[in-house]
């Protein structure tokens, strides 16, 4: 593959010239502050930003491909560029940025059919105030992430949800996707001229090709569907707490995910997790020492009532498929747990008024703290996308996060590491006792969560979060996240999703990565698309 | 891309020589008995055979590609070569077939994570029957095909079955790949060395080429693992018959495949297409003429007591999940059919026992015709291989099937158009319309069945079934699928799947097929693995 460097030479310059002219030199930046914005992100990255492009279209988009390749700059596509923990906007290697947000169309719409196709730029907001708009029965998934993530952009990183249609990469299809030469292909169905069942279906005829383009270097999708859910007749979350048995109850869940008694992601988050979650590190109860102790934790869970792991999930369907749903959950978790709670919106409101008396009579609002999260949480089950976790990027600073957030420019530490092992007792544990510990021994609190995201495996999210104003606690950051890794990895664990500073742990397989180094070559000749990701 | 054409020539002889030293020479034929025979489908092929080779693994596959790209020999792999009706063992273009039944290992099973990995030459009836060694809880799903069909070749054609899992290519993961270059990949998170979620998950890290593998020339499928389903506590299949109101049910049945209150395909059959299932034609009846027109279908579906529409598919879960299931299907189907009923196996021994009788009484076995499917059709619904539907490509043969059928050496004519179209009433209406209309019109019986294969889209699987040994049939038969396919194309409904003579209508999409030609050649350079192959 070429090789391009990257510079503020001629070949720049004159690409810049062009790229002015092809769409408009006020969608083409060099303004340092935007540059270097573009190139920061939750953990330390060395890539430079070379300008910034904002294309209108897919022609625009095909443009700047074509002038791209003449000038042999490589071009690094992002949504919405709310890639948080995993690069945010910054390039995996030296590049222009190519920022797709104005390419926000909503350009195909199925009640019946239940689907939507959209564009690179939609963000969450967008399609939950279209769905709003249209008087829809149907529901997105949505992520906890932030209202405005790009629900293509996180759809292609494999992000997952809290709806049944959780897996997001495994509910879309009919991809419009342009090439690094600049041609553009309609894949799927789609392909077929007046074809009627483009967004309806994923495999085509012929070799499918969809999976080529998510997680990868190989084109830049402009255009998806995606399916949506019928609203169901009821839904009800169900909550639970362990204080141990995170095996028994993966054990007791996998059946339950098997046979569709439940159909949606169950998330168990650790202690740590629920109280990074809902506020900021107790700087006055550590007396301002990092990190906080598993014992101090132990004090803080029981304080608050928090469970040491703690489940969440949600029964959708009629009122007597969740009814049959809420007893088998109940049946497969007795004496598992020492809670299990089923709230619906009614039960809601009733704690909600509940709050004020509680904090009347304790005279502290601590309970609020972990309740703060309900609402959101049940709006995530029903596809309602929220800023409510965002705080949680905010937990080791020494203020609370600003009236607009934002991680990058906030200086806001936060490093995903995410592996997968099979939604079996002795695997979880291993993952999470690997997390809690090195995350520890670095000095990070072990912000894990477990997600049964599908039938067979868990993803275990582990967060560092930490202060990039802190003098230090980047290289520290990075160390853990790399011996976590590291370690996962030679455990037999490997992350489903890779930050841009970390390519190299996707690198395994003998003679795999040649083959997509061969399918590179045949798209991409000249190596001018996001060169180095996922490679 | 290199054309490559086979021959008696010196090209073929050498590598036969060198085939003959990599695997033994009796594992290489070139009997013209067997070459004639893999060259014969159900239909008109044109391609012609220079060998067949076996070989016994992986290792053999490996060494018979680099020996083909030596001496620019193309091959042709099948798995067991049941591809009937849209190739059986045939090849595209001129080619040495690779027969891969020999590599017939079940590698590894899961009876807590439901999996299993298994080799191509692994049959439906060998994966029944290890699962029953086993003792097993899990179910397979199964094609209605033969039980000689291979599991991993059915599903790499996107074939279909009748439970949950019945879109095959929706459930399996982790390839092993023999690549045409004759290197050897894993896909997926199978690829991580000691990694332990290869065969539980399917996107792995960084771009996912499983898709490539489906309907395609772009490498061999060496092996697979095949997600399986606990047994359910219950399951009921439901039958169905309506008169005239096919758009009315789809519309009714699509809201319960999107809310997920029907889980697996559920199959709409016309009454010809029951007809055909259950026995030979009725050439006393019509005096040996054909077609069967419509008025004689009428009267005999009034005989047989056949719907103009026979619906058919099965609900599982737990005794209150089937009961809430029936009670929704039901008030769906309300006021749109004519019968609807749930049967169980115990129902199924009691009417069984209630024929006996009814013969009795009324001296014909016709009943009978239509009751002889229910046993077949309720394994089905639970994974269980059967020969019972094999008979129908004898359908318009002068005698009954014999001992041993095979369709492709007893001269059945087969040729199956499966066009996809979104589940509404309107299109489903005019698919079946054109389908009838155009099969009659060249003279062959419309057997169409109409599959909700998810729960966007269904696939009218239109057979034309006819005896080759009949002079003319094999030019008129390919007549009628050309327009028909042709039709459908041009209203917008493509096909799921295509025969190895029509590939040309899987060419659409302009840029599109010159990826795929890209791909190719960046795998295949010297286009030795499969030419014409969906491309």
């Amino acid at each position: 593959m070429v090789s391009v460097e990257i510079s503020s030479g001629p070949a720049l310059s004159a690409a810049l010239d062009e790229w002015r002219k092809a769409i408009g030199g006020a969608h083409v930046s060099t303004a340092s502050e935007d540059v270097r914005a573009a190139a920061t992100a939750t953990f330390p990255t060395t890539a430079t930003v070379g300008a910034v492009l904002h294309p209108a279209n897919r022609e625009d988009v095909q443009l700047c491909l074509r002038i791209a390749n003449r000038f042999g700059v490589p071009l690094y596509p992002i949504s919405t560029g709310k890639n948080w923990g995993y690069g945010s906007r910054a390039p995996v290697r030296d590049a222009v940025i190519l920022d797709l947000g104005r390419l926000n169309r909503i350009v195909d719409f199925d009640e019946n059919l239940a689907y939507v196709t959209l564009e690179p730029g939609v963000t969450q907001r967008q399609l939950y105030q279209f769905l709003e708009s249209q008087h829809s029965r149907l529901w997105m998934d949505a992520t906890g992430a932030s209202p405005d993530c790009s629900v293509v952009g996180n759809t292609l990183e494999r992000g997952f949800g809290h709806t049944p249609m959780g897996d997001h990469c495994n509910h879309v299809c009919g991809f419009e996707v342009v090439l690094p030469s600049g041609e553009c292909i309609n894949t799927g169905f789609s392909r077929f001229p007046g074809g009627k069942v483009g967004p309806l279906s994923r495999w085509g005829t012929g070799p499918s090709v969809d999976g080529l383009f998510s997680q990868s270097n190989f084109g830049i999708v402009t255009r998806m569907t995606v399916w949506l859910m019928p609203a169901p007749d009821k839904h009800t979350a169900y909550f639970f707490q362990t204080e141990g048995g995170l095996a028994d109850i993966v054990e007791a869940l996998r059946p339950l995910r098997l046979t569709g008694a439940i159909r949606s992601v169950a998330h168990i988050a650790n202690d740590y997790k629920v109280l990074s979650s809902s506020g900021q590190y107790p700087w006055s109860e550590t007396a301002g020492r990092t990190p906080l102790s598993r014992e101090t934790m132990a004090r803080l869970r029981h304080e608050l009532r928090l469970g040491r792991w703690n489940g969440s999930g949600c029964l959708y369907g009629t009122r007597g498929q969740v009814r049959e749903s809420r007893s088998l959950l109940r049946r497969a978790l007795d004496g598992k747990i020492t809670r299990l709670q089923f709230i619906d919106e009614g039960k809601l409101n009733f704690l909600r008024m509940a709050e004020a008396p509680y904090r009347l009579i304790t005279g502290r609002s601590d309970l609020s703290r972990a309740l703060r999260l309900l609402p959101p949480l049940l709006g995530l089950m029903r596809g309602v996308p929220t800023e409510d976790f965002l705080p949680s990027a905010y937990w080791r600073k020494p203020q609370p996060p600003p009236a607009k957030p934002d991680p990058d420019s906030d200086g806001c530490g936060l490093l995903w590491c995410s592996p997968v092992a099979p939604s079996t007792g002795p695997h979880t544990s291993e993952v999470v006792d690997i997390g809690e510990d090195i995350a520890l021994k670095h000095g990070f609190e072990p912000l894990i969560s477990v997600s049964l995201v599908n039938e067979r495996t868990t993803v275990s999210t582990i967060a560092i979060t930490y202060d990039r104003r802190v003098q230090g606690e980047d290289a520290k950051a990075v160390s853990c996240y790399r011996e976590l890794t590291e370690h996962l990895l030679a455990r037999g664990y490997p992350p489903y999703r890779l930050n841009v500073s970390a390519m190299e742990y996707g690198r395994a397989g003998g003679h795999y990565m040649d083959v997509i180094r061969s399918l590179k070559q045949a798209l991409d000749p000249n190596g001018i698309l996001a060169p180095g990701r996922y490679e």
